[in-house]
Order: structure tokens, then C-alpha cells, then sequence
């Protein structure tokens, strides 16, 4: 696979064009598993993604790779450069593993997830503890390799797994502001509402065909292209797949269409993103979707900043009407607009509005950095969470099911992640308030269904930059900034004390 | 990846199950494509496919295991002797062939069966006749390679593929034996036809959701399990995935059941050999399936000797018309056995009926080889196809979709494979022959939907056997003979004489 006229630089994409194959090849596994896979196809399945795994690890680490590396860096022009650094990046991090470790932690995440799918519906913590455990201590294993070669906390170097350059000293100032910030203001924001007459749900049934068929025309009117990419059902709903080929899930309640419908537009976000990142890049690092704050901070402008908003509603009300054949006040678009910008403290960050999200987040956010660095024990998870929604929200879960169960995460080894939700959800309003700023034709389009305009700044400022800039950069060049809490409050304040 | 503490036969062991688990992931991906990939996913599942098939050919030729092969061989027990045989086998194919020759091969099937999609609806041979005849030259170049080292001729290299062990000289004379008998054998059995009433076709629609739940109700009954598969939809029914995950998949017609019920019923034997592959050597080339005239020879079984019967027939009949709340003639046993096992010559092999269908594979073989062989160009196939149907059936297809854009198979570079569905109809026949003279108790259990005697003697000989013997010896330890035309004759006049 090595050609001696190749420089080293060319030698190397040629290798990551590989590795993107097999990558790819992991998220069809993954997507598969999630939605369609027969349960007794676990065992044999975790097995196949080990193995995918330890092939991409030794591809990876391969002894001449060191040396491509090291004479890569001449003679690079345009994108090159960033490439090469996100090259860097992926090498450095899967050379401080051993081949067994990314096996063991591969397959302790199968055996967690799957006792996971169990022990959650039942309550019962105790019997994925020892699995959650295991993960945890590999994971901690795995973060102590890659701190030491990035030069980086154990939880740094988790979080920049999935938000490259992502690092705890600039969250925390933020986060600091949004915990000082959100208590008062959710109050605040509750009394508003209380003044406001109470939104009226439209009442069902609500027909899965009808659901499915709106889904469809409202992600079609956003751009999504059904000839690269599907709709189906799971339990969790998420996007995976790949840039030509993009698949988002959601799951169906016939009693009420709205939840469903929100997700789907949510993971459009998603998957606009990814058809959106550059084709000619396409393979190599560079070309990949930025991190995790970036992605959410896509879906969560489509969901949050557009399609809860007056605009959309007034496009997208007449549609849910005629799709549903409703009739009634229950239709109207402000009472739309009601009842999705809706804020009710609950248990469950999936079905949290956007005032209360970040309490979530800073739980876990607290709860994940004291177990990998040590401070705490997967025993004390449960009544640490539960302290922890008291103290944020006010709220003490019921059972674990309602608490530290809920998420997947922890369980799949998804340690350093969380974050990277409310950072998204920051970064999304920044942008959207940018792109508005920019471009006058944006909110008109939206209310009357064109959303081509925003896309087109979004392909330009976010999609069409792939793995560029970092995601500190792209916000400055977008948006004039780095990421500013209060441009989110300011959104929220707009939207929730008016 | 390698340990010293193991033996070199150890050492390969692992080597194969990681092979054997890409395999699988190959598998899946293949799956996918052609039950529910979107089409713009084509040009990158390809690209996946290909670095796949990279990845495993340099696993299998990387320097070391030549040492490993060449050592393996001693203090080995049990079934390890045919394991290291199956090793070797495939070690020797892989290292005839070049990366570069594998990926080429890969691609150019890919962008083959793409273009085919399209040419065969539009029986449009010109369209696709490049891209073919790109793929036959790669094949024949791998068909070289591989000739020389396993010292085959060419045709014979590809066959080895497909079914290990297989030979052209053992073919001819039974394909002779056939092509002798079956013309004659035709037009009688064509008489004794008309000597009988007309069977009635049951009047639909027949609703998809009803076909479905009949087809699963009768998967079910055969043991097919649920929790380690699924019956789906696709354009060409097909079974594949793993022996822990396994998919079947159909096509639906609402104006009639009756083809896609046996098909469904003829992939649930697929299914169930691959099940019922043995546990233990999960991973290693000796647990896998035999080769492709054992494999066809478990759907024909389940299909042609068992659920064409009129011992079958008195189980499902009932089932059949409860599905459909069917009344009348058309729904009794006879009339259903009389249009289960109609003969009517036509174009196309896969509606073919038990007793043209050898003529089908026959017209196929012959031009097959002397493709490969270099005595025919691709240009002239669509000629000599349209001469040989002819000859062997008296029928010319009006256009090349019905002709030589049939079948996928070389398309997708399956050059060496149509053989095995007559060898494969003929050891099914020989193999039932034999499960019912050693326990008594299959055919009426069949009557009564109690498959569990026929499928314990399958598992006993054949499922649980995987690739211990060769096709040649399984037939002998099975059945007590080796494949003997004359027991398919002997089942053809039962069925259609009598």
C-alpha cells in the first residue's frame, strides 16, 4: 500500500483514506446495531467491532508511520497543513494504546451496553456495576496513556477525543457563569409562563404513517436527501452513517407527534452537517466533522434556534395541521410556539427544554471528572447524582432509572462527552445570531419554508470547513468571537422573558 | 497479535478469527447494500468494501504466515486437521493474488452490479457490457494466479471458490447424465401434466402484512429463530449476515403468495445451515458453511423435497388459507400440490421449475467457462445465450433482460458459481432420501409441522459437520455413496410420472 514515488505526506492520506473506509465501515455496525440488529447478534457483533477496532489501531501505530509523520511536514499547501495536524493528532492518541487495551475496552463497552439495556428499564444500577466499572477502569487506563503523550489532564484528554482542543480551563469559566446564571433566571422564566395562558396540546391519535410522512417533508424542506440517507425507528434516537449516506433515527408515540418531531428535526441537524462536509477532503481527517460541539451546536440550531421559533412555526403549523387533519385552537401557531419553548424541570436530559439542559449537563460534568480523576467511585454514582439534580434543579429521581441509568454514555465509554451538549447548544445560538446579522433573507426564508439561505451560510462558515480550523477558530471567523455565554443568554432572555 | 507462548497452529487460529470476523463485518455491509442502503450511498460503500477486502488479504499474506502454515502441522487433534486444510486453502488463494489485483476486482464489481441495476430493467447489454468486460478480464487475471499456485485450470480455480473440491471432470459427467435425460424426462413429465386437471391459483389480493406473518408463522415452524435473524424485503431474495445474526430477505407480490412464500421457506434453509453451523469452531474456516452445492442443498431440501410435497402441503394448506381467510377448491391440498409443482418452461432461472431448471445452469456453465477460458468474448454472449436456450428449451428470450442480464452473478464477479445449484438439487435429493430411510419418523412429522426429526438428522450430517470433510465425503458419510444422478432421476419420475 506504500508507493516509493509518494512523499511521505501523500503516503499518509493515502493510509487515513483507509482508515476513513474502516471508520466508516464501524459506523454502519454501530447504526445497524442500534436499530435493526437482532438481539442474539451481540456477542458475535461486539466481536466484529473489536476486531475493526484492532485493525484501525494497528494500521495506526504501524512502525514507519512514525517516520511519515516526521518528514510530512514539508511543501504542504491549503488545507494541508490541517490535515496533517489532525493526522498528528489520531496517531498520537492511538500510539499511546496497546493493541490489547483498545480490544479489552471495545469489548467491555459491547458487555456494558448490552447489560445496560437491561438494568436501566429495571432500576437496577447493581447489575451493570461491575460492567461499569470495567469500562471505567479501562477508560481511566486509556486516559492516563493519552495525557501523558498529549500533556494533558486525564479528563482533557478524554474530552479532546471528542472536541479537539476542548480543555476543562475554558469550560469551567463558562459553565461557572451558566450555573451562576440559570437558577434566578429559570425562575424568573417560570413566572413569565405562569403568566401566559397555558399552551393546549393537540389531541391524537397521532398515526406513525402520518408522523413519518410529515418527518419527511419538513427534513426534505431543510435539504435532507433521501437518495443519501434514511429515516427509521430505535429506541434512542441518533444520527450515524456516513457523509454519503447519513441515517437518523427517532422513535414514534401515537398519542403525541410533537417530541418525535422535534428529534427528527434535531438529528437533521446532524445529518445536514455531515452531507454538508467538504467532498474533495473526503477521507481524510480534515475533512471529518469538527467535534461534538460543533455537531451539536448544528442540530441544536435547527432544532432550538429554528424550529421552535415563531418563524418556523408559522411555516410549519399549517403542515402539522393538515398532516394530522387537526382542527382547533390547539393548531394555532402561537399556541405551537407555546408549547415548544415549554420549560418543565424534569429527570430526563433527553426530554429537558433548553433553560434546564445545562443543569443536566453540569451533573454529569461534575460527576464524570471526579470519577476519572479518581475523586469518586462508581458506588457513590448514584447518590451523587441525586444530590447533584437536587442541588441544580430541586428534583431527587425517583429511582436510578429516572437518575444515573439514563443515559448511555458512561456505559458505551463515552467518558468527556457531555460537555460538549452545552457547548453545542452556546455555540448554536452564536452562530444563528451571527448568520442573521449576516444575512437579512434568513428569517424571512424560515417563516415561509426557504431555509437555502441559512444553509447556504452555514455550508460556507460551518459545513464546507470540515476539520479546518479548530472549533475556537471557526467561531471566530463566523461569528467575530470566541464562544460568549452571553449571546445564549441573551437568546434566552429573548425567548423566555418577553 | 501474535503470542510466542502459542503454537504456530494457535497462532493462526487467531489469525482466522480475526479474519473470520471481518468476514462477518463484510457480510453485514453487503447486507445492507442490498436490502436498504440509499443509492447515493453506492460510490463510498464501494470504496468501503474494497479497503475491506484490502485489509484481509494483508492479513492472510502478511510474511509470517507462511512460517506459521508451514509448521502448524503437527500435534494437532480432533477437527485441527481439517481446520489447518481450510487455512491453507484460503492462504494459497490469497497469496496468488496481488492488494492491488484484490482492490481492482472489489471496485470493478462494485461499479459492474451498479451499472447492472439500471442495464437489466432497461435490457440494455451495450450499457454494462465494459464494466463486464473490465470484470471478466480481472477475474481471469485472479483465475491465473490462483490456477498456478492450487495448479487447476482456470475454470477449475474459480469453481475451488465457491465449492472446495470441486472439479470440472466431475461435473461433466453428470451434467452429461442430465442434459441426456432431461429433455425426454420433459416432455413426459409435460404429458402426465396435461393428463391432470389445471391446478387453481387462490384469488388475492394477498395483503404484504398477512404474506409476512404467514412466512414468519412457517420460518418459526422450521425453527428459524427470530432473536438471531430477520426476514426482510429486497429486489433479488438472498440470506445472508452470520451464523449468530443470519437475514433472509424476500419480495412481495399481492396478487399472489405462492413465490414468495417458497422463497422465503427455500432462503429459511440458508438460514438454518448457517445456524446451525457448530459452536465451537465458531470463527475458524472448518466452522464455516461447506461450499455452495451443500449450502444450495439445504434450501432445496427445505423447499423442494420437503415444502413441495404433499405431506408439507397437508400441514400448511390450512395455514395458508386461514392467512389469506382463503375459501374453495383453489385452497385444497391437491390443487396446492398441483401448483406447487407445475412445470412450465420460461426465460428465467430463478422462476424456474425443479425440472427446467438444470437446463437453466447448464446454458450458464458452459458459457462461463468458455468465458473464462478465453474461448468466447464477452461480446458474443448475449448471441450464444439467446442459441443455448434454444437448444436446451426450445425458447428464445425476447430481449437480454430476460437473456444474459438475468442473473447478477457475473456482474458481480461470481464466475464458477451456477453449478452449484444443480449439483445443489441433486444432493438435496440424495441427502432427503437418505434422512427419511434412517428415521422413520420424518415425513409424518412433516405432515403433522413437526420438523424437529428432519432437522436433528440435519444437524447430525450436515449442519454441525461445517467444513470437516469435503462436499464429496460428507455425501459419502451421509448417504453412503457419493453423488449419484440416478436419485435425482429416481425423485423427478416419483414426483412427476406417478
Amino acid at each position: 500500500m506504500t508507493d516509493k514515488a509518494l512523499t511521505p505526506y501523500q503516503q499518509l492520506e493515502l493510509r487515513f483514506k483507509r482508515l476513513s473506509a474502516l471508520g466508516e465501515v464501524e459506523a454502519v455496525l454501530h447504526w445497524d446495531m442500534s436499530a435493526i440488529m437482532p438481539p442474539g447478534g451481540a456477542e458475535a457483533r461486539a466481536e466484529q467491532l473489536a476486531e475493526l477496532k484492532a485493525v484501525q489501531h494497528s494500521l495506526m501505530t504501524a512502525p514507519e508511520m512514525a517516520d511519515l509523520i516526521g518528514e510530512a511536514d514539508s511543501g504542504l499547501q491549503g488545507w494541508q497543513p490541517s490535515n496533517l495536524r489532525e493526522m498528528k493528532r489520531r496517531w498520537v492518541k492511538a500510539t499511546a494504546l496497546s493493541e490489547d487495551l483498545v480490544v479489552a475496552l471495545s469489548k467491555a463497552c459491547s458487555t456494558c451496553e448490552t447489560l445496560w439495556r437491561t438494568a436501566r428499564p429495571e432500576a437496577d444500577f447493581a447489575a451493570v456495576r461491575p460492567a461499569l466499572e470495567e469500562v471505567l477502569n479501562l477508560t481511566r487506563q486509556a486516559a492516563v496513556a493519552k495525557a501523558e503523550k498529549q500533556r494533558l489532564s486525564l479528563y482533557d484528554a478524554l474530552l479532546d477525543d471528542y472536541e479537539p482542543d476542548g480543555r476543562t480551563k475554558d469550560i469551567d469559566p463558562v459553565f461557572d457563569e451558566l450555573e451562576a446564571f440559570l437558577p434566578e433566571f429559570l425562575g424568573l422564566a417560570l413566572d413569565a409562563q405562569a403568566a401566559r395562558p397555558d399552551p393546549v396540546r393537540p389531541e391524537g391519535p397521532f398515526p406513525i404513517p402520518s408522523q413519518k410522512a410529515l418527518g419527511v417533508q419538513l427534513m426534505e424542506a431543510l435539504g435532507f436527501d433521501f437518495n443519501h440517507g434514511r429515516l427509521d425507528i430505535s429506541l434512542h434516537p441518533f444520527c450515524s452513517g456516513t457523509p454519503d449516506d447519513v441515517r437518523i433515527t427517532t422513535r414514534y408515540d401515537e398519542t403525541d407527534f410533537t417530541s418525535s418531531l422535534m428529534g427528527v428535526l434535531h438529528e437533521t441537524g446532524h445529518a445536514l452537517y455531515e452531507r454538508g462536509l467538504p467532498k474533495p477532503w473526503r477521507g481524510q481527517p480534515v475533512g471529518k466533522a469538527l467535534g461534538m460541539s460543533i455537531h451539536e451546536s448544528q442540530s441544536l440550531l435547527v432544532e432550538m434556534q429554528v424550529c421552535r421559533s415563531q418563524q418556523f412555526l408559522e411555516y410549519a403549523a399549517p403542515l402539522m395541521k393538515a398532516a394530522f387533519h387537526g382542527d382547533g385552537a390547539a393548531w394555532d401557531v402561537d399556541n405551537l410556539h407555546r408549547l415548544y419553548t415549554r420549560i418543565e424541570p424534569g429527570f430526563i436530559r433527553v426530554d429537558a427544554d433548553e433553560v434546564t439542559y445545562p443543569a443536566h449537563v453540569i451533573v454529569r460534568y461534575k460527576l464524570e471528572r471526579a470519577l476519572i480523576e479518581g475523586d469518586m467511585e462508581i458506588a457513590d454514582l448514584p447518590g451523587a447524582w441525586n444530590e447533584g439534580m437536587e442541588k441544580m434543579l430541586g428534583l431527587t429521581p425517583p429511582s436510578d432509572r429516572e437518575g444515573c441509568l439514563q443515559d448511555l454514555h458512561w456505559f458505551d465509554g463515552a467518558w468527556g462527552y457531555f460537555p460538549t451538549y452545552t457547548l453545542g447548544a452556546m455555540t448554536a445560538a452564536q452562530l444563528f445570531e451571527a448568520a442573521k446579522k449576516a444575512v437579512p433573507e434568513i428569517q424571512p426564508g424560515i417563516a415561509e419554508g426557504d431555509f437555502k439561505p441559512l444553509f447556504r451560510w452555514l455550508k460556507s462558515n460551518v459545513h464546507g470547513q470540515g476539520s479546518r480550523l479548530t472549533a475556537k477558530e471557526l467561531l471566530i471567523e463566523a461569528t467575530g468571537k470566541p464562544l460568549d455565554p452571553a449571546v445564549f443568554k441573551s437568546h434566552m432572555k429573548a425567548r423566555y422573558l418577553a
